[in-house]
């Protein structure tokens, strides 16, 4: 019974507040014919600070889409560790007892995925198995989640650790000035988060059931658009308006389960922005306060794409409300536009005392015991 | 019990023969002072066609990262529709009857990825599970595999859609004229393959056990340097012996199933070049001959990176040798450097009446009945 632990999660240190936000914008964008607008949708973000792995003037240069990844790869090599062993340790786990690593980043792009170089520098098991996740955006936050729980389905002593490194100011772009890209210039943030899906053992959500959703017919209102200058983000200003049609499935998958989306009591969403969150709330039929801890992350961080989930669940984690027992919904939607959800109950548990047996690199992993 | 079904593969209509190869190779390269060691390595690979997306003039240009990548997603949407549906008509199966998509690609990039476009265009359920993987180069089919059929273990009426498109002469670099380009440029090649991974029913390779390997500080040797005009590859020239390295866990995954890798009936295995598969012959301790599938995907397409597993495996199906019962191992290989391979019986059976009571968009994904 797969069981999502405590979540680490690190900001850097370099922070611009929504006051230098807009003043920045109206700074650089003066002759805008949106001006106004952008101002007015980056103020109702509620985004209260964002923390940034460069200083704001050399977060606004654009050095090429090669140096940009390279400054990727160097923020990500020095920041994920440390992450990672944070969240190890809230899972009472060492690197030895991790099986699968899903890392998911959709704000640089390497080949091999950072995982062989975690696994290389970090003392991972040369048998563990690497899944990168790079084109699912803010989505991919509860894809992992929910591709941890299968894994630890079938290989019932399995413990995945999940990485969401999103550098999202290593993708501006000074070039584009659409009114969504002047919205989204204040919208996201940096962050790193790790965790541990523990097939045994292990105390936070335990996974029950899980879904997907792809919104038909809104492949571009999200997405990249890959230039010689890197990843171009193209919002549509539809975007904030899809829970209307995401919390139908959402409800489907709840009620599937036996449960009602609009009776749990921890709510572990993605916060896209406030329409988002306002949306879903009405859509799912429960109080405004039920989303705080997304709310909280949206505030003080700013949309951090697959990281955000995390975060939400880390302050659940914090929160002494959270209590044994809590119903719970975990949902991330990113480009697709698509949606990847779960529910599960809350649980504290000693953590198992973790299967040994498999000193040798080379982990068993039997699907069929007929030879 | 997964079973992984008939693959369809397509290959583009340009043809270029390895004699063209050569000579465009001295051509373009008559001044390179490691010419004639290019020429022997390209001569040696025993690539005698490759199929290419362009014409061979167009191929040789560079239009720039942000009109290649649009090539990219151009030729994957003509071709891509096509070969899913022959790999469905292999599994008798439906657009309807899937339940994930893995869609593995190293040559292109796009976010969303092609699978949004796919369940929109070609009408798969809106509850299909995207799974994108775009840094696992030529490891990328064996990893499709082994998800596939541990999401086939989980969900025991599933159904799995793996799809590996791969233009790799779009990622061609005028400008990179190491002896590692040098070669690479002989001995890529393009194509599309696509098959489902059944939990119930099915003929093919039915999946018992895998396993995933990463050669400790081996990064670097395969990589994607990721600069303003796209991907450049190097490949170390290391590489072509790696297999003494990675011989050792594809043994000890085989014996932990009970059985002994010299001995197998069927080797689906990646075709990187011909040193990799002399040598994983050697020190596997097998025939030469057992290794012919993935010598005439070679031979006939070249290196078609995540491609190359389906390909072996299309050829298995062909040939009136494979048999009921026949032990198989799949194995991919790629950056990392990273092997995941697993071991299977084959197996024909009558496919199953798939279950069909999912007329819910939205799919039942219970991991754990507890509510």
């Amino acid at each position: 019974m797969p069981v999502l632990c405590r979540p680490a999660v690190h900001v850097p240190e370099n922070v611009i507040t929504q006051a230098e936000t807009l003043e920045l914008c109206r700074r650089l964008h003066s002759d805008h014919p949106q001006l106004n607008l952008a101002l007015r949708l980056i103020a109702n973000t509620g985004v209260q600070e964002r923390h940034l792995v460069q200083p704001i003037d050399e977060t606004l240069t654009h050095p090429g889409f090669h140096a940009r990844n390279d400054m990727y790869e160097q923020h990500a090599k020095k920041i994920v560790p440390a992450v990672i062993r944070e969240a190890l340790r809230n899972a009472s786990l060492d690197v030895d007892d991790i099986d699968l690593i899903i890392y998911v980043s959709c704000t640089g792009f390497m080949m091999p995925s950072l995982t062989a170089w975690l696994i290389n520098t970090m003392g991972f098991g040369l048998g563990t198995t690497q899944l990168p996740i790079a084109q699912m955006g803010c989505a991919a936050g509860g894809a992992a989640i929910n591709r941890a729980a299968e894994y630890c389905q079938v290989y019932p002593q399995a413990n995945v650790l999940i990485v969401a490194c999103e550098f999202c100011s290593l993708s501006y772009q000074p070039t584009d000035t659409a009114l969504g890209n002047l919205l989204s210039n204040g919208l996201f943030g940096d962050a790193v988060a790790a965790t541990v899906m523990r097939a045994q053992g292990g105390s936070g959500i335990r996974v029950h059931r899980s879904g997907s959703y792809l919104m038909p017919g809104t492949e571009s209102w999200i997405s990249y658009e890959v230039r010689d200058t890197g990843f171009h983000f193209r919002l549509d200003k539809r975007v904030p308006r899809t829970m209307e049609g995401l919390a139908p499935p959402l409800r489907r998958m709840v009620a599937d389960h036996g449960w009602d989306a609009s009776e749990l009591d921890l709510y572990i969403v993605h916060a896209g922005g406030p329409r988002i969150l306002d949306d879903l709330a009405k859509y799912l039929n429960v109080p405004a306060g039920a989303f705080a801890h997304s709310r909280a992350t949206l505030s003080s961080y700013g949309n951090i794409a697959s990281a955000v989930v995390l975060d939400v669940l880390r302050r659940a984690f914090d929160d002494p409300a959270t209590t044994d027992g809590d119903k719970c919904l975990v949902a991330g939607f990113g480009p697709g536009i698509t949606a990847e959800f779960c529910v599960g109950t809350w649980v504290t548990q000693t953590p198992d005392p973790v299967f040994r047996a498999r000193a040798d690199q080379q982990r068993a992993r039997m699907l069929d015991p007929i030879p």
